[in-house]
């Protein structure tokens, strides 16, 4: 089979234009499948959309599988790729599963009916999954598909690793990993489940916060009681978690874990010039959302506060009488979720420690805390300095026409640092996410135009790869 | 037709004990209907209880009616009474609507499914409405039910008056007295919805704490964000929430909201030596919920706590991804309901404004806040120097063979003020209901030896009304 050329690529690229509207459609079809991870209800869900791709990859030549874990399925598949390619040996990973849907009142359409609707940066797509990680993952598949039926054939050796418990913790996934270490051999980790700068500059992520999710329950008394007949000398388990959450961060928004901060590193001063360079412009990104003040730790400056300093932030609270009207009831017992971002040399396990030492310190008598812990990563940040990233870099300016900038990113993907422990592999994050994507939100969307030259911006990559 | 003697009190007394399976029989009945005035669903069993009130009344020679309101209706019934009784008109006040079930999976027994077990006090009866208010309103209809069965036919003159929204806060009570002022008129207000001190020492109760249940909403972002994205920059409501909320009582217990104990009277020294000397074991009233340490203000006694200072017990709170596992969201909303009992000469619209003040003073920037106001009624004093006390004083000695105790009651019935207010009425409260009844929790009961004394109690007071 001869070598890919420039002229290669551009067939290859004039496809994905020309069929644009079939990647769509294979994305929409994907995004029907309400594959949520969290939910029991929808485990059939998730082993449909782990054999969906299964065919997918099939059908472009891969030998392709569906394997068991102890949660939802993994699907491992390989090429080999065309003769004589002297590129790295890939391995992708994204993954199939989705978050819930709640408050589900706040969708526009329904969240499995994907919609194509006109936005201004032109079309989007509506729909859970959209971006997180399902219009991220098909841009690799659809520039493997196009190198498949235009080009010479797909031009690197690829593994792909597309798991279902991503928006769960992963929580298989790491003895997977150890089961299928010789399997999973490659010399590079390609990952996309990361944002741009802006809809027209590129980014390559490499810093990443970690996380810290831990689940408190108080427990009082052993029944629910009446207000009235107990209010003024029966603990209220409410009124005692308000008190203890109230504390967590100071009014400088400074986290009063003790020992909480003893091991985040301060930014390097070229570092932060580089992003005030960036002219993050908070204003605007809160006033995306109706907000217009910021909050967190005072003295920082945004991008620092949402890619460099950690975060405590209660994801969710309840007890007691929920539905409609009053009840004059006293709980038995009252739940939060809290989550911490994590910075690079901060340990999730210390955190979780400190968040438990933190509220049994704080407990009244006759209260009884019990804690779940689920998700847990440490925060990383990714060398800059190896062919891959400057790979990368090159095709993104290409496709771009401007250089893509050294982003952070306020989210963690634990399986970065999975992918490094357990096989050996450095990560390169390239995104196409946006910041008002929605994403974990109702009205989830992708930009049409970030989907178009994604796919493209992979078609160049894996040219690069191969040397063109 | 005769008067009644010690005799005809005797023989009815006699049938009442004679017929205590079938008057527990009826009451069964009356638990099997849902009767749940807080949710919509329950509408039609609110209406089956009404029917079933004007049923049961109708057969005992009442003219009564089930009558509509905005809400849930009200069954009014009129009896006469035998000629030539000297006695007072007494408007007898109860309600047929119950409190939700929820925590369902903590009953033993399906809360609509009435249970006969036995316990310490011999055999009790277990179901939602048991003792609230069902049991309790059940023992009027009962000794009444005895005097026309087997007495010389009932011998007062007696208006019913049977709410269906006494759970949800009485909203449309008070339009319908007014509406139904001359109707209604009487001479003393009969209420049985209150508590014995304990299963052998019955309590007329002349104190009663008052309410301000709130319910408070933060709106932040307008749309749930993802915490990694947005997390060190975007308010998040529910920490906000918690912060607030959790400053709702000092260390001591004292309540925090500007002027709250502006209007609250202390006790007097002679009604604390008359408290003091029940010998209230607070450690035995908590040990039967699983609880050993007091809360409330510190410096009181327990009675004093409940029964003579006010309270603020956050009821119910909600917010953010409560469902099973993590999911990383930061919330755009937090919602809590908030209940303050109140005491004597405290307003509650007052400390409805106070509550909304001190939530808003402490808002942050981004955050605004909603107010709802449910359930709303004056703490009260009733006057224990007319005959109508002395009557019931003198009736539950004799069935019990002790004096009864003056008590106050933690709860309210905001009744009590709308039947003083606007149809002039003073209320005479004698409840059976104990202490660990499980009042509004799951598993709630009532003793059959409390609805036997009780029944037996109604008799006997129905008699001293008449003279004997």
């Amino acid at each position: 089979m001869p070598m890919p050329t420039e002229s290669t690529l551009n067939t290859v690229l004039s496809h994905v234009d020309a069929h644009l509207p079939e990647s769509r459609d294979r994305l929409f079809e994907l995004l029907r499948i309400p594959s949520i991870s969290a939910q029991p209800a929808h485990a059939a869900d998730c082993a449909r959309a782990a054999a969906w791709w299964r065919d997918q990859l099939t059908a472009l030549g891969f030998e392709a599988d569906v394997r068991p874990t102890a949660g939802h399925p993994v699907v491992v598949a390989h090429h080999s790729g065309a003769a004589g390619y002297p590129g790295p040996h890939i391995l992708f990973y994204g993954h199939y599963d989705v978050q819930p849907v709640d408050p589900l009142e706040l969708w526009h359409s329904p969240p499995f009916e994907p919609q194509l609707v006109d936005g201004p940066h032109g079309k989007r797509y509506v729909a859970r999954g959209a971006v997180d990680d399902k219009g991220q993952t098909m841009m690799f598949l659809e520039a493997l598909r196009a190198w498949h039926s235009a080009g010479s054939g797909i031009p690197a050796r690829i593994t792909m690793l597309i798991e279902g418990e991503e928006e769960v913790g992963s929580v298989n996934l790491d003895p997977f990993l150890r089961a299928n270490k010789h399997d999973l051999a490659a010399d590079v980790a390609l990952i996309s489940d990361t944002g741009m700068w802006d809809v027209n500059t590129p980014a390559v992520t490499t810093r990443l916060r970690g996380m810290t999710y831990a689940e408190v329950t108080l427990k009082a008394a052993n029944r629910d009681l009446h207000s009235g007949i107990y209010g003024g000398s029966a603990l209220n388990p409410i009124n005692a978690l308000t008190k203890i959450l109230g504390q967590l961060q100071d009014e400088d928004g400074r986290i009063q874990l003790p020992g909480f901060y003893d091991r985040v590193l301060p930014v390097t001063n070229a570092q932060r010039t580089q992003w005030d360079a960036l002219g993050f412009d908070e204003k605007a990104f809160l006033g995306g959302v109706g907000l217009s003040h910021p909050v967190g730790e005072r003295g920082y400056s945004g991008l620092e506060r949402i890619w460099a300093r950690p975060t405590a932030d209660i994801n969710g609270i309840w007890g007691g009488y929920t539905g409609a009207g009053s009840k004059t009831v006293i709980a038995s017992e009252a739940s939060a979720k809290v989550s911490f971002r994590l910075v690079p040399n901060q340990d999730p396990a210390e955190v979780f420690e400190q968040f438990k030492r933190f509220v049994t310190e704080r407990l009244p008598p006759d209260a009884t805390a019990s804690f779940a812990e689920f998700a847990s990563a440490p925060g990383i940040e990714v060398s800059v300095d190896n062919p891959q990233v400057r790979a990368a870099l090159d095709a993104l300016a290409k496709e771009y026409g401007r250089p893509a900038v050294f982003a952070g990113s306020g989210g963690s993907i634990p399986v970065v640092t999975s992918l490094k422990s357990i096989l050996g592999l450095d990560s390169l994050l390239i995104g196409f996410g946006l910041d008002d994507d929605q994403v974990h939100s109702p009205n989830e969307k992708f930009e049409e135009t970030c989907y178009h030259h994604g796919i493209r911006s992979h078609v160049r990559l894996l040219a690069k790869f191969a040397g063109v």
